[in-house]
């Protein structure tokens, strides 16, 4: 998606340790006249898969999914990361790796909001090593529900999750795939 | 706004402990489509103020956020939590107390998403005792931007939180109010 690259690199700014901080237009600060356009782009890339919900997990996924469900007309059901006093009842609980925390959580979406009869397209706002999406994938599968693909808007296609993910035989959908960064340079792939 | 508080009525579940779980169409599955009556409600509320920036918190304000920013056309803030690898550089912070977890933590904003230029809608998604907002409103005061007010979905104005906010001058727009409520019934002011 040339929109996002373009903005990736006016914008984006690469960190030691493999950091892209974009958070002047994506995960802090939004540009929601940009979660649009990836809102329509996503439409157009599963516009044939008949999404019955879209998943999404805290925090940052929440507003790009909240906006791409407009153009699928389903609902967004976001998994927490904690569990709170609103969830209760029957729950579908997966656990997640964090590499830059160095610690395992749970990962937690009520099984009223996902079941057989659903064709989940699963949203985020990145792609890395994957565990997060594997996490999402892993809920849908305790739920029977399907899994249309992952709609991801930055992907660092030099780390293995989307291998990992693809290899699983999930369609992965990437707006920018990143093929490497340092402090001078973002190169896309392709 | 009736459309929400018919479905308050219709799907929402009082629990004890004065919970209402709101979770199966605004806080954990959300209905995007009433996430979009939401937003033009609150554009209609604040449509005379010069609204240059809408401020959040992680995480269930995010998704009403970005979908009702669509409607003044201004970007989003959400602040954050905790403190991430993605967040460095000037810090404003507060300190808000959770009630429900009985502990003290930090919210936060990059002090390069909001400044003295800015006229700050506040969004979220409950006011109860109000501590949330008053380290929203806090920040926004660190950094010298204006408050214009608060758009809050749902207030249990039994709590003392609306009360506390509009004494201080701030104008605060609750699309439903609650009076009291019990297993039985939920019942609005007005």
């Amino acid at each position: 998606m040339e929109l996002l690259k373009q903005r990736i690199l006016k914008d984006g700014i690469v960190k030691p340790g493999g950091i892209l901080k974009v958070d002047s237009f994506l995960n802090h600060c939004i540009d929601v006249g940009l979660y649009n356009e990836i809102g329509k782009e996503f439409r157009r890339l599963f516009d044939q898969n008949d999404i019955t919900k879209i998943l999404t997990i805290e925090a940052s996924g929440i507003g790009i999914a909240c906006v791409t469900a407009q153009y699928f007309n389903v609902p967004v059901v976001f998994a927490k990361k904690s569990i709170s006093k609103n969830l209760d009842g029957d729950l579908l609980v997966t656990q997640v790796k964090s590499f830059t925390k160095g610690t395992v959580y749970d990962v937690i979406v009520s099984k009223r909001f996902l079941n057989s009869s659903d064709n989940v397209l699963i949203i985020d706002d990145f792609l890395a090593n994957g565990m997060a999406l594997q996490g999402l994938i892993d809920l849908c599968n305790k739920s029977g529900a399907q899994v249309a693909g992952a709609g991801i808007v930055i992907e660092k296609a030099f780390q293995n999750g989307g291998k990992i993910i693809r290899d699983m035989g999930i369609r992965v959908e990437s707006l920018a795939r990143i093929a490497s960064m340092d402090a001078n340079k973002v190169v896309f792939e392709d």
